[in-house]
Formats: C-alpha cells, sequence, structure tokens
C-alpha cells in the first residue's frame, strides 16, 4: 500500500546561503515536515495529536538518501511531493521535489515507528492496524 | 504611511526543542521570511526579483525586540500580522504573533534599505520613491 | 550577583545568507547556547544534566532585545560574551558579540526559570539555592 | 589520495526536538561545517579566503546518504571524523560522527567543484593543482 501527499513549499532568503541558492539541509527539514502531512492527510490529526492518540513516540530517521539535480532560489515555488509505503514497524517515504515541472531534489528515507518502553526508551513498535486502516481508506 | 499584512503559519516538529515547544529563534525566521511577503503583497513581485528590478541589496535588521507571552507548539497554526512602517532609509515592521486569537509574541523591528556601492559594501540608501509609491496604492 | 562567561565561535557558510552576511536569527542560536555554557561554566554540568539534578524544566524567553551594529560573515571567529544577573525566579543575560576587538551585536535576554507542575504546564518557579551558591563560588 | 579531519562538537539545545534527541537535519549543518574544515586544515585559510583566493565559486552537493544508528543529546559532545577523497571536478567526504567511540551516524557525500561561468552560473570545474598539491603535502 502507498499514498501520496503534495504541498507548494516557498524557498525563503533565510533558506540560502552566500551562494544565493538553498543550503541543502533545509531540504531536509522540507521533507521532515512533508512527512508529518502525509499522516496528518491520511489521519486527520496532526503529529501532536498522534502522540496523544496512538500508540507513538516518533518516527526516527533510519538512513535517507538525497540527490540534488537542480538548486533552488529564495523566492521559488517548489512542489513536494512525498509517497509513503509501509512496512511493519518501519515506513519508506520518497520525495521528488520540482520546480516548474523540473526535479530538483529526490530524497528516500526510511523511518522506524517508534514506542518508549518502561524506561522512557525509544523502541520499534509495528505501526498500528488503525493507522494502517486509515491510509487505506484515505 | 503603514500597511499589513496577514498569514497563517504552521508551527513544526523541526521548530520545536526537547521541552517540546518552539526554539525561540524560529520565530524570527518567521517574521524575516514575513517581511519579504509584506513587501510581495504591496510590489508584486518576490524579494529575488526587487534585487534585480529595484535600487535594493538588502535590508539589513539594525534592532529587534521580541516579547514571548506564551509558546506554541507543533501542529499550531499561527496568524503571523505584521505591520511596516517606513522612514527615508530605514522602515520598522511590527509583528504579532497569535493563537486562536491569543497573542503569543510581538516582536517591533528596524531595518534599513540598503545599495551596495562601487566596492560592493552595503550602504543605506533612501527608499526608492517606485516601491513607495506601490505601498500608497495597496 | 552577576557571572561573566567568553567564548568563540566559528560563523558557518550555513549561518550566511545570500547577501553573504550572517542570517540574523543564528545569533540567538549562538545566544542560546551560550547561555547554556553560562550555566555550564559555574554549575559544573550540562543543560541535560541540569534536568535531571535539579528542580528545573527549562528557562523559556520572556522578551530579547538585540542590536546588529556590524555584520560578520563565514569564516569569522567572533568572541560571545555573556553576563547573567539574577532575580527570583528569573534571569537576565547580556551578550557581547564582538570581531577582532569591535562590536558587532548587543543582545539582552530576559529568561524565567520554570517547574512543571503536575499536569505538565510549566511554571516559574524560584532559582534553587544551590544554583545561586554555585555562581558565588565560582 | 585522501585526507581525515576530525572535531568535537557539542549538539546544542537548539538542535533537538520534542524527543529530546538531535533534529537529523541538523547533522548535515555539521557534516556542512566540517567540510569546509577539511579544506581549512589543509589549505590554511577558511571558506572565505577560498573564493577570493582560488578559482572557487562553491561546491554543490550532488548526493548524501546518510543512516543513522543510534540517536545523540543536547550536551553530548560527539566527535566527527571527516575523510576526504577527490575526483578530477568533484570529491567525496564520508563523515562519522562518534559519541564515546560509538558510532552514531554515517554519511556520505559527493560535492562538484564548481566555477561561475560569465553570466554567473555554477559551472563544474577541475579542482584546481595547487588545491590538490596542497593535500598531498598535508
Amino acid at each position: 500500500m502507498s499514498f501520496t501527499f503534495s504541498r507548494t513549499v516557498r524557498i525563503e532568503w533565510g533558506d540560502c546561503d552566500p551562494a544565493g541558492i538553498i543550503f541543502y539541509p533545509r531540504y531536509f527539514e522540507i521533507f521532515d515536515a512533508s512527512t508529518a502531512l502525509v499522516f496528518e492527510a491520511a489521519l486527520g490529526i496532526t503529529k501532536f495529536e498522534m502522540f496523544k492518540q496512538l500508540e507513538f513516540s516518533g518516527w526516527p530517521m533510519v538512513r535517507t538518501h538525497a540527490r540534488f539535480h537542480k538548486p533552488t532560489r529564495f523566492g521559488d515555488d517548489v512542489v513536494v511531493t512525498s509517497t509513503i509505503t509501509f512496512g511493519r514497524s518501519s515506513f519508506d517515504v520518497e520525495h521528488k521535489l520540482t520546480l516548474n515541472g523540473e526535479l530538483c531534489v529526490e530524497c528516500t528515507d526510511k523511518r522506524v515507528w517508534t514506542l518508549r518502553d518502561a524506561e522512557g526508551r525509544l523502541k520499534s513498535f509495528p505501526i498500528p492496524a488503525a493507522v494502517l486502516e486509515k491510509f487505506q481508506e484515505a
């Protein structure tokens, strides 16, 4: 099962470096926020509410792989399209960032679904069935 | 003459700190982006285009004063209302950030309009009449 | 009673914007880290350890006032000198950031010492006597 | 030819998220700064001076691949060891970030050496022989 969510993001002056182009760590901030919005689109609740309503203590990044094809600049309105695919206690998100239809960045993330144990440590945990069902209905 | 612009901003997970509330330097990133949007709303061009089309090399901050009344959290959709008032070669921007109508942050900025001199140094410069006219018409 | 702590900070490429100078919100990140180091210098423990060992749940910013006299650039090694003055349940920190002895930024912060109440809300709380004593001995 | 540079970095409160661990985009800020320090260690000049003294207009990221093994927290002093390997007009940097000797993050970057053409566009350019010589002597 996969699910796709798109949004437009303005690249800001403060995202850019002295070369006049985006400072690439900012892309990961954008992709992190997009991942939360993927879940919000499917579940109808924010990540803040997910912590309260679900067996959920966060989704630490396991690995990410990004390729940068073209730079973007402040004032650019880019489109970020994020596709999620679920495993048992992990999920992958593939982000494509385009400007005027041209691919600028591709990034694939693997994250693990976690729940805190009795000592407060983050442990991997199966993604709740209720979450998967919401994505299937979406 | 003054001009006001409002927008809604989502506070993101990555904006927040281990206390679960926004890390306050992020507010200044939000206010900086709002200042660019004030000009975009009045002039109809992005800050990127301003550098190309106007006698303009940036608006360095001279001073800023912020008061933090209530914290905000990831998932909050806050409203940022920014009011600009012009001097000759400087301008003030007053930002009010609210959540559900409650004032969370107030910030007043003073910035100087600059143009690079022959050696490439940023020098204060009178705000172009064409800019002021656009704000008056807006 | 007051206490002063200085450190040298490298301004990084990623701290700077398309004008080639530091993006001013980065200064607040620097000042925030300096504030933690003021306490670490006096108490001999990191902020992380403060949460565990002291009646302490953070020091939210109440207000900050910064004046920017000269810009700094990537590759600059600036000196940040931070002086703390204590109230009962709040404290002020005055930061001076210099480059080659020239004052670039001045910033004064007011923060409140907090402890979480039974519902988990941050409430102002008197600065523990043990903390004040350590500063007096330092 | 390869060259290795290590440094210690304090993970700051403002680098961390509501889970209390570092927000992973901050690692890329750390690795970006480490890359500049690799060159500074070998060339004896800052990145700022490289723009003035060398045929150099920046090193945009082409791709990066990071694996996150263990989280880090505010107050952690991590060691970042960065190894550079040169191609003709590109270079790879492998970063290993450890805490108390335990590997927390591995990241491999590919960047291209650029020079602006007559229209101001960033174009790939052979890494100057003088740069490679300095690394060989280092």
